[in-house]
């Protein structure tokens, strides 16, 4: 019965001591108050994987040349959301210390936290490239510390100033921007533009790559929880993630795919075309015999 | 500008102080595993609300015939379910402190809790009578004790055996059914025949009457959280109420709407409707002038 | 190229001279304050009747037996209810003058009246045999005469006492029951158990019959303007209709499909055979040649 | 990382070679005129079959007690009917000559042509069970052979008359009831209360039980490729399976979830029950560890 | 119980008589033909218009410093096109009359006919900026003289010639761009590049400014009636707005958003923040005490 | 009864005789395996095309002026991909033996095959512009030759090397793009800034022009079968296709409309708009009396 197969991501099927890079789904989204849906994103992405081709002609790489181990799917506790973190944060833990690149599907940005922290433990230098429509720079939100509001804040409580950039970004406080423009993090508003300033300061750093999708227009990527009008394309995306090649990304997430908002499947697509993209960037190629 | 309206409850316009029973939202599901989206359970009812009529021809009674105020939506805070549960519960001491009959909307099943514990502190001897496809019996869900498929076994940990009536259940673990079968609730399962038996005994007693919609067959209220074939009609279900109004219902709630889940807007159609027939039932006609 | 076809009711392919039963769409929705879209009723069952057989077992005919002809679609002025129903007017009174039946794909309900009218005209002595979950028997709707909630209180001031039979009805004003139990209509609430009972009564008489959707369950009828739990199940719907195979139906209607509020697609599937058991009903078996 | 799962039917967790049941998906939809999406039926039942509970209440029977291998689904070539159609024989050879019984979750109906075969070339003397609400008789379906509504004519081929039971039936060509009513098979119409007369004639024999989910009423099962309206309820179903409890089942099959047609899931969540139901009527209960 | 809320355009929360702009919602879609919904528009803002922050960096100030009062949405007869254009006129002129700017939500375009009317009688030199994607300028449609298409026209017969500027249009009779091009209306086809000559020429005359949503591509504007490829980006469109603040706008409305059509919720994600933008614009900053 | 209408493409009404254009559809989706529902792209291409306007401001041209023939929609055998292609075969060789231009609306992109063959047996010089998301390059697909992803490779085959041009293409395998580049086809990848490049060397020639329609981004076209980001604006493609009007295009098709994965339906909005451009580029304008 060889012809059966299971549901897996496409062509990452490296067995874990073999890989370099360890794909798992973190589809927690207990804090959002807005819209939930993201603990889906995971599971969509795993169906719609497929549809997609293992080779990109804009980066003329393949992912069948790269060895990525697909870890499956964390199922996460609702309703209490320190458990839930710390599950992901043991999670990545154990995939730095076996010296892999965690590569994890949000769920929401709060998700970043533990997996950021469980990197950082390894590599106390570590750097946040932060892609997003939203600030996420809230010292709380109705009192909650942890809240997908508030993750790049709790992060810089960790790293300090000079270590994390911002980018894309065009909602949130008038104080979030304020105390950005304070030095605190690097912040550039409203689009991409500065992608190639941000690559220039981060080289030779360790990078931690955090995209929340919503950094893209809703046009091309209406399911996301909460949609921010005026962002950017893909295929402006698409060129800021080519520049990241250069960058030494230690560890990636793609976040807030709340794919049942989008009955047309198109923002699944999106979101595993970036998983690609970014697999492709961060996968040394290796010789395979499949 | 007297034409102006805003969205309430259709002739839920009592001052809180002339109200026999006060109506509010709760719109919580932060420790849903399966299916999010019964928090805007409240918000949908408000908007479609208007397209019921308010007389019940079943019943022979008007809505404007009954006192009753609409409390609003309380704004509840998501990812820390004790908070969330506190301020149900400082919400519905408030209103039975003023003599007053809460009525309050779902939400997820664990808003019952916090109620019926505002409810019990005021009646000690209260029992609920429960209306759903499912036991909420667990001890707890993936190690939480807070959770919608626990909270009937956390309002027995207050009452004890021989207070709770489960009507309709056609869903659970076999340690509920047998856990049940010892005795601690009266447990009738499959559909609502037993209405008549629960009637009876709880004749002269204070009742907290909670109605998981789920216990409707899915093809009637498909937008709820975790829809279970096998369920009771619409008109079972109404019968069954028309015999509740023997009963002292002293509080009451109507959970686990996920409007979401059912473009066709019909589950919110069902809500509104069973809201409209208990109200009638609970409330007691007074003279109005508008 | 004779594998071409154009989108036509199945089966319904005599010409205007050769035909007893003339079918027509009357897309018009004007008048609904809730959920607009029976509009989009008659173009849907075009689309979605050759998803059925022309056989029926229940009734052992088929729609190849009988001569029906397809007249299309009206095309109405919105904005201007006064120019649609005389459009309507119009179309029934040419058929009736040419000897045919005009079987009416609505719209919302008030297109009965000028279809009624139109008959009426022809047939004084035509009486009314209308299923419904709505009384429809307001004096006016927000001061206006000419709406759907009014459509039988405008037919009974045609027509008078002793000539309109309600079946199904669940839902009105208390003033419209009182009203029709003052013995101006015949109206029988809640199911169609009456139907025995009005078939004798309107035995040998001509009759107008119209079927708003809605006096269906929503469950099996989700896609309608104004959903009213506690309905009929199909298969009561087609038994009574079966009873009606005795009666004399010079015109007959079906309102109230709005098919975009479904997008499974069971509504027009269920109005797409309520339409074909009536046309059996009505029409007498000729030989044909196809 | 122990806490990672892969999606892989709940409790179907037996190796191939402990099993007395093998699950599989054979999700093709090619020869489907009308709504396809029945491909991604196993799919869809795969991602939310974990939302049922393992217990069923009303056989008082636990999926955890029986051995149910989860074979995966098939990939299957679209465009060649013939291909696909092979690809599902050797799978079920595979599996019957291996001594287990398949379960097979469709798919359009054709799906059963090549699985049949398969069994009655291991049990030349085994009769077929049908529940649906079409014939499925017909000689041709626009001149192909190979069609979903030809499937029970191409089977009858083999066995000839007096090997088939249909229940449930309410729609097909006047020809085929005809047929049917010949002798060739024998067909019940319009609901299940021929259940027991086909228990009692098909006791002691080999039994293929194949179920076409448009046997349900559309309100309860809009998630298919050609919903008929007045079908059975749920609860109707669940009484004839637990009656076909008393036969020797050696495989089943159940078919035609379109689950993208039933935006709600509950469509999913029926097929789900189903499943869980006669799986727990297939199997016999063994004692395992875990 | 001060944590409950009622549904209300965040942060306009100002006393009628302390406001500088008076926002109320019109959802009347009576005269549309093609894909109705508009009806839904305001009611789907107040609901998500809370998923936005009250700052917005573009502009670089806040809702929470202007004077807005929220008006309410109008009940609106349907089927009565008259009357509710009444309606209309007299809520405006109520606002104008105040003193106040009027912000009006439609509902369809023709809603701005009664609001320019009663806008131009107490400022009879008014001009009308209008962005669309259609030109709107009908002499009538079907015959009837007060539609969507021709609001623009029924302006002019007020107006006059070179008092309108229109933008972005891409749609229309070869008739309309004609007349428009004989010197009637300053009409710039295609996109937003004229905004900055439109503004020249209206700087120091008062201004309504009015804007059809669908003026924007259906790629961010999928929830519109009359969907036109070819729109502007939001970022296009926000670039205009922008160059807009140094006009004196005495009066605006968004409309034509049809919220239904769009399940993502993007639309209403766009009309929302286009109309935060726009607040931002038309109000003065001022002190306030909350 | 002349205000009947029947479904037809708006303006397409010129007698076969009388027209230079011959639209049909070929509503086959047999070999796609990921997402089917091409199938219903004509159907809703009818229902909508009235939405749009005749006259094209971009063009200054209109419907009106030109002599298309609306052929109707072929009646396509699914399950037998032989079958369905000599049916569209059959059809477009009448419509070009006939010296008519076909103008074929998909259905998936394997219609192009039949519908070429028959053009090139009628024009053997006949050159092929491809516009697509896709290569549509591979040898075989799962073994199939006959599949949507191999159409231009089958093309190839008859007309060998330098007569295909490939604009817009960002996905294929690595194999197809070094195929192509080995001079088998002209392909220029990820936009239509090469359409200059290509009308200069098709000037003069004959030209079938293919769309796929997926070649635009997925935000303006969601509702197709393998959406892939990264695409063109609907204005980059309107501005391509005036380029193309310098072509002498002898046939041209439009495929892959998917239209019921996109509910807010500017995925057919789309389609009509680029098929009206197209049919007024393909068409001479004509004095006509209606």
């Amino acid at each position: 019965m060889n012809e059966l197969m299971l549901p897996r991501f496409m062509s990452c099927d490296a067995r874990m001591e073999d890989a370099e890079i360890v794909v798992f789904g973190a589809g927690f989204d207990g804090t959002v108050t807005y819209r939930p849906g993201s603990r889906f994103g995971p599971q969509a992405m795993r169906s719609e994987f497929y549809g997609l081709e293992t080779y990109s002609p804009m980066l003329d790489r393949d992912l069948t040349e790269i060895a990525v181990c697909d870890g499956g799917d964390l199922e996460l506790p609702f309703g209490n959301t320190g458990s839930a973190l710390d599950m992901i944060n043991r999670t990545v833990t154990g995939i730095v210390e076996a010296g892999k690149k965690p590569f994890m599907i949000g769920g929401e940005h709060l998700v970043t936290l533990p997996a950021f922290k469980a990197v950082q433990l390894k590599y106390p230098d570590v750097c946040l490239l932060h892609l997003d429509a939203h600030t996420d720079l809230r010292e709380d939100y109705l009192g909650e510390q942890l809240s997908h509001s508030s993750v790049v804040r709790r992060i810089w409580e960790i790293v300090g100033d000079g270590r994390i950039w911002q980018l894309g970004i065009r909602s949130g406080l008038k104080e979030e921007f304020a105390w950005a423009g304070e030095g605190h993090t690097s912040l550039r508003p409203f689009d991409l533009s500065a992608a190639a300033e941000a690559v220039k300061s981060l080289s030779g750093k360790r990078v931690y790559l955090t995209i929340d999708l919503d950094v893209l227009d809703p046009s091309i990527m209406p399911g996301t929880g909460t949609p921010e009008p005026g962002g950017v394309s893909f295929n402006e995306l698409q060129k800021a993630l080519c520049s990241f090649g250069r960058l030494n990304i230690v560890a990636a997430d793609v976040v807030e795919l709340a794919p049942r908002l989008d009955n047309s499947g198109i923002s699944t697509a999106v979101a595993c075309k970036v998983m690609r993209e970014l697999l492709l960037l961060m996968g040394k190629p290796v010789l395979r015999n499949d």
